[in-house]
């Protein structure tokens, strides 16, 4: 059951009603998705998620928008956000993940989590030749 | 400190010393990393890592290796495991990685831990659309 | 499905019951969580869990019990315990937390995750000025 | 080792400067924590993430500004973010924590790990009186 | 809802069902859990995971079957994987784990997230005496 | 750098030393380890976690010593908790850990990370089979 009483467009300010229409055009969807409905009992919380996630997972930049997606449910899937697992997959669906796509990546996230646990537990200290790499220049 | 006894190629057993010596070859490299050395104390764990990393991380399949690599990034400042982000970053700046892609890739995850905490804190269920997606085939 | 079987009042021994009492005399209830319940198959994790609980959850000390519940909140949203969620979140609106309360409580939370990775992410050592704090006397 | 190069004021650009100044301003210091240093080797993020936290963590609204440092601390404990751990007790001592605060604090912190934990494990389904509650009003 | 279509044996391809077929024989069951139908969908997954699982989690080694299943739990509730948790507690419950058993090893893993957390918290550095013990010689 | 001013026998109130004493008189040792002595700056907190750690992980019960010490690293290792790792490997070691046993155990910790992500990520149904298992009589 939703923490909050999630606010249908019908019923929304008209802040939260600005912040509806933007997604929904920008993404070409005529509904937006329950979480930013839920997000809407609070329009600062509303407004400052959707102006990153806009930001963040659009276009631009040097990884693409596929290879975002498949970041974003690598995060999501070592943090068990099953909402996230799941609006993120049909993201990702949209942009060209396939069934074959989404076997690579996960075994990629579930060989992570095991050694990254393996190296946690033996607390191997850092290798010298990591800790002296040349000199990168600032962005 | 690290909790084992490392294994130095010199003092290796003619199992480790196998394993080693695949690693370096397959990498190109004279040594190999002390969390290979950790985990030689106990030879079905580095032979079985070893296998499962070279045969994921590697070349063919629908990801590209840089992909991996920042997968790999992704899940392991999710699971805050130092080791890995160290030599995994170095592993992704061999492969092209730069301080601007690192600094995109780090939004994603960022922002990802951002939106599974309101997700789950809002306990918003999975939309219907989700649930309801056109069948895929198996492969 | 929970994993072991609840403990009824009706069925409990005077172990189980007198645990069961006190949780609701305490709380003014007329019946316990089925966590309690649950916790009951093994006596001494109910007992055990419920002082604890009971001391360091209830009145008295520098965070008022709305304070606590909050932090309590925090926690659980971060840790994805979705039982716990809701039956504190019962708790803090019993406090005085309504919605608007809650949503800037989880922009904390969603920060704060935000930035603990990034933070782990680009391995910024801390700053040497938190190292060198003014003693501080101890209690 | 930081990840990335990180950017000191006198080789910022303008962009990067802006910034350093604002928090600066803001926070009434003469330099800024080395994790901005460290940001603002990716411009957009060191903007968006400074935008955010003078957003959330300033004053106004209803939790008062050390009740969110305490609630920051709660995740970066259960988070195990070193660098927020540090950084934020600094800001919360300066906010009026002493050890007793910062004592109970983790208390509640460590209590609600312990039962997260339980409540996971035993996979007790949400009590039904959690799940009606009686509707609350959108913001 | 699964995120891949799940392979059923009688669709499955001969590379699948030599998994099945192993699974069910290494167990003297007559049917796989859901779990390695979904990660039949991408086959590389499904053999290297089966690979593991039956080499690892199987007799031999010095930690008896039960023991391992126990470890198994408690990782499984402090990651939150209800799947694992409900599938392992019925392997668990077949080697001889009771609810008494069950709620020993849950004190334990719910104390453990506790102090964890305290320790991380207070940023305790590790005595001395830890960092110097007598060597241990490698296997 | 510890968050808090740890406290010495020397300087400790007796209801610290109360606690201290019956450490060292429990264990046989002749110091407290340095987390005592932090959480030892707020009393409460102190004595109900050594209260805890006394009664939990003391002999008595089905779980032998060394199998509960094998837990507790195993929820270290999935949490991070560097501190904890080192302490328990010691009282591990202690009862009968080699590298051996360490080996073991932790590529059961690393395999059980690796399938709860898969689990997690390909959102399985738990199976029927382990939702409708016999009753089990309660404690």
């Amino acid at each position: 059951m939703t923490m909050v009483t999630p606010v249908q467009y019908a019923d929304a300010s008209p802040r939260v009603r600005a912040v509806f229409d933007d997604i929904m055009t920008t993404r070409g969807v005529d509904d937006v998705n329950d979480l930013w409905k839920a997000l809407a009992a609070h329009p600062p919380t509303l407004e400052r998620t959707w102006a990153q996630v806009k930001d963040v997972m659009g276009p631009g930049g040097r990884l693409d928008p596929l290879v975002k997606e498949l970041v974003y449910l690598a995060v999501s899937a070592t943090n068990n956000c099953e909402y996230c697992l799941h609006s993120h997959a049909a993201a990702a669906r949209a942009k060209g993940m396939d069934d074959e796509t989404f076997g690579e990546l996960m075994q990629v996230v579930a060989l992570a989590n095991l050694t990254n646990r393996l190296a946690i537990a033996y607390q191997v200290p850092v290798d010298e030749r990591f800790r002296t790499a040349p000199p990168r220049s600032p962005a």
